[in-house]
């Protein structure tokens, strides 16, 4: 019997490309707000409505863009053009449509671990934007379950473990936030395979376990997971 | 045994209002925008804005939101001020956090039937706002399962229904949207019951089934359901 019932996997920055998409709007809302600021304090302004506005607007891009709308007003003193406003709403529907870039070995490992394990895709963020990109990333039948959250804490984890009655030590989690795929994991009492993203927004950064914690594992990219898994499987773990 | 596996509901103007929150961003938007166009002209030109950034942004009220600004810069040739866009972001705040007012005769008859069906809330739109309004609304205990999705189409219930191993003879569902709620289960062979609400959203409106069509029927308020249900199951119906 193998160790695990189920394999998770986090989507945004872990199967599929997605920072450097928010990254093309905060580039666009710098070139607006040239002249009111320097890209550093633009970035850090939009960072801090960014945190404000979650508890009304949740994650996603329509989020981001509400937000990069208000950072744009504020910064601009109320002078922001209406053109450079729709700018900012165009810029929403390109990156609502953009191409969906899987990381690397992301199809193979995919591919191999579903004849093995059933898996679960777990993303956080707006509905809308996760189904359409979860249907073009040509991924989906791969996943056994789909669920798509509004927020990934340990209560969020551990309504979806009673609802598909998983327990935490033979449930995995993989991903690319600290703070969202591997602590609440960890906390359950699941295990949680970590794999650095270079560029993981700043929002989902927390310390990392020690290395040597129960349940913690860290992979340098999805290659290696098949290989991690058989390691774990064959030492019987525990 | 009863006739139905599973009462589903609607939620936004069927368990509670909802249509009058979004009313209030209109009023908002057709004020700030009061000196470039009348009321009908500005309502209008929302409304088809609306309607084609749904491929853009799905629904619920940042989709919504999004539509008034760019409603706004379009239709004061790029003139609105930044404080006035401001404005429209401050008043979707508001929107999201206005409270859930249940339609009358919802609590009782959702506790009176919990006991004898398994009920099952499935809302059409934004994840995050769906969640707060089904916490808020306190009624979330009552519902033994509950589905936020992105769209409410003959696909998207068959699906529902595969997952819950259902079969659609035995499914009934209620709420105020004849595009949404009513034609797609007609559709699939389930059975349906249309609650009119005075101000449904224009984008719900699909032409009535015919008050003979098998599976439909219509009730005035959601009071009447289990006298509907009773009469049913006492029928034996089909």
């Amino acid at each position: 019997m193998s160790l695990f019932d189920v394999i998770a996997m986090d989507a945004d920055d872990t199967l599929w490309h997605n920072e450097h998409i928010y990254r093309q709007g905060r580039i666009v809302l710098i070139r607006l707000l040239a002249q009111y600021g320097s890209p550093e304090a633009i970035y850090a302004r939009l960072f801090q409505i960014e945190t404000q506005n979650l508890v009304h607007f949740g994650y996603g891009l329509k989020s981001f863009t509400l937000s990069m709308i208000e950072t744009a007003v504020e910064f601009s003193k109320g002078r922001i053009s209406g053109d450079d406003i729709q700018e900012l709403i165009e810029q929403n529907k390109k990156m609502v449509a953009s191409e969906v870039e899987l990381v690397d070995h992301v199809i193979e490992t995919v591919s191999q671990l579903s004849t093995k394990y059933p898996l679960m895709l777990i993303t956080k963020g707006d509905l809308f934007e996760q189904e359409n990109k979860i249907t073009r990333s040509g991924l989906g039948h791969f996943f056994k379950f789909i669920e798509v959250v509004s927020e990934k804490n340990s209560e969020t984890y551990r309504h979806l473990l009673e609802h598909y009655s998983i327990e935490p030590r033979r449930f995995l989690m993989v991903g690319n936030s600290t703070r969202s795929d591997i602590l609440p994991i960890l906390e359950l009492g699941g295990h949680a395979v970590y794999i650095p993203y270079p560029t993981t927004w700043q929002h989902e950064n927390a310390e990392l376990p020690p290395p040597n914690r129960a349940g913690y594992f860290k992979i340098e990219n999805i290659s290696l997971l098949p290989d991690l898994l058989r390691q774990l499987e064959n030492s019987g773990m525990d």
